[in-house]
């Protein structure tokens, strides 16, 4: 089967794309499993290299419809739809999240509709879609009503996937992420990039700023999670999926304080006094809007799992993802 | 002050302007009480005929960026957005749908987003936007989860007011109406076109064809109470919009027995035997997915209202809508 990861040169299409490989086999849209012959990392950024004889990396712009049409050829049977312009330059340049979060995924639904088969599309979506005053925890029927640009986007991305899978287009599911932490690599332009650098960043010797207070609690999911989980949605069969596709992905409930604790904990003082606190009000605003504790009883029940505990994602990311200093 | 009535040569969109210009003054986004100089009527069709020296007819159609640019010109203060395919040709005709309810809606909030000052900007969503299993009454706080491409359409419309208005690129406020009956004219592609059918066209002599069961309960409003809640949406203080603004506006909920019985009370049985039974699975499946009674608590406090009873509803009917035979 052929398999599409958009933003497949990201970090976390890169990490879905090595444990698809490894795998072998996923479940296609008529119930049956088959062996993965290829796997198409498409990327505005070029990919990393990746030896699989099955992995196959695209460099193009899904804003470019002879690209989108290059990326999902009639014979596409899943795409795992990642590319996303970030939260806070989704915020800061209003055109350009509508283009990538919206006309993209747009672009890429309606090509999907040209297989020759329905294929399955698991969506990037995110607790961001939530906002203003909800239940603690969040129930899996809390209302959308996202309180920033990129959590629009991603609402309106739910309610064209699920369109399109009740038309028989497509066999949709979108998951709503958690904040993913420990990102590798550089801080981003998402509102929540500090929820990795405060870790990544003292862990490499370097002082890293959080612009939240320390009692500001976050749901948050390690990257090894996010990719199993990942892969739990796209098997989930059609017929356990909720009458509204979209799913809220199980993650685990922290304060900044407290995983400030757990990397001292875990890496010692001198570690986690890299910590700086700097308020950022327009981080503050975003990240505040966002709830942080969700039942996921759906999500749990088709057998998505959140992580063990705030110390075992440090542990995780200094034993798998650390690069050498 | 400039208003833009869209949909502006439809039934609904010629009573608002009627309204309007009886009216004569409308409050702008800024809060000032301002004379209505000029009302847009824009319309695919040609419009009614209006002898107002301050109404304008302006044919053509929202997905020509050209005509979107002269309709809304950079002074225009307040648009009335009702233009649409109706929820039958939504759900035959995708495409269309998808490019009128959810393309030219943007291309209008995109073209306000140039005016001198933020419009005020009035979407006519409605309860098809919810769908599926839902607490009876409705309550004002019900996650959007629809059922139908129509739904889908104009919660994504509302999505996108939302975050437009959060932005401050316009004022918006979406009113989430319920099944308009009596709708004067001929039958439409809208899922709901039988509620008026069922009512008009036994009055003017001639049979009509119930697809549903006589136990069907509907929210109904008629247009006399939608144009007047439509201008209490219009009026209402930005501060006293709830954080998300959709918002439910008040019906009566009725059953369609109940309706064929008001109808007879009021016209007499020659009149309510022309109802014809004759089940159609497709309007029923979708019809189903609409809830019937809501709280519509904010759209009260707002100063909406519903109708005092469906026999009332008859009688104004008659007394200004129909057509002498």
């Amino acid at each position: 089967m052929r398999v599409v990861i958009t933003g497949g040169a990201g970090f976390l299409g890169t990490r879905l794309a090595q444990a698809l490989l490894a795998r072998g086999t996923l479940t296609d849209a008529s119930g049956q499993a088959r062996s993965i012959d290829r796997v198409v990392l498409a990327d505005v950024a070029a990919p990393a290299s990746n030896a699989d004889p099955r992995a196959q990396a695209m460099q193009g712009s899904l804003d470019d419809p002879a690209f989108v049409e290059r990326v999902v050829t009639p014979e596409t049977d899943t795409v795992f739809h990642l590319a996303a312009v970030v939260s806070g330059q989704a915020e800061a340049e209003f055109d350009v999240g509508m283009r990538v979060n919206l006309d993209a995924t747009r672009a890429l639904l309606e090509r999907c509709r040209k297989c020759t088969k329905p294929p399955k599309f698991v969506f990037a979506s995110s607790l961001a879609v939530f906002g203003g005053a909800l239940p603690d925890p969040v129930p899996d029927e809390a209302p959308v009503t996202p309180q920033s640009s990129y959590g629009a986007q991603k609402a309106i991305g739910e309610l064209l996937v699920n369109d399109m899978s009740r038309k028989g287009f497509i066999d949709g599911r979108a998951l709503r992420l958690p904040t993913i932490v420990v990102r590798p690599g550089k801080p981003n332009r998402a509102a929540s990039s500090f929820a990795s650098g405060i870790i990544r960043e003292p862990l490499s010797g370097v002082e890293a700023v959080c612009p939240v207070a320390p009692a500001t609690r976050l749901w948050l999911q390690s990257p090894r999670a996010v990719v199993a989980n990942f892969i739990v949605g796209h098997e989930a069969p059609a017929e356990k999926l909720p009458a509204f596709r979209a799913i809220n992905v199980p993650g685990i409930d922290v304060t900044v304080a407290e995983m400030v604790a757990a990397l001292r904990s875990v890496a010692g003082d001198a570690v986690a006094d890299r910590v700086q606190w700097r308020y950022d009000p327009v981080i503050d605003r975003i990240v505040a809007t966002w709830p942080a504790r969700f039942e996921a009883r759906i999500g749990r029940t088709l057998g998505m799992r959140g992580d063990a505990g705030f110390q075992d994602v440090v542990r995780a990311y200094i034993e798998q993802d650390m690069r050498p200093l």
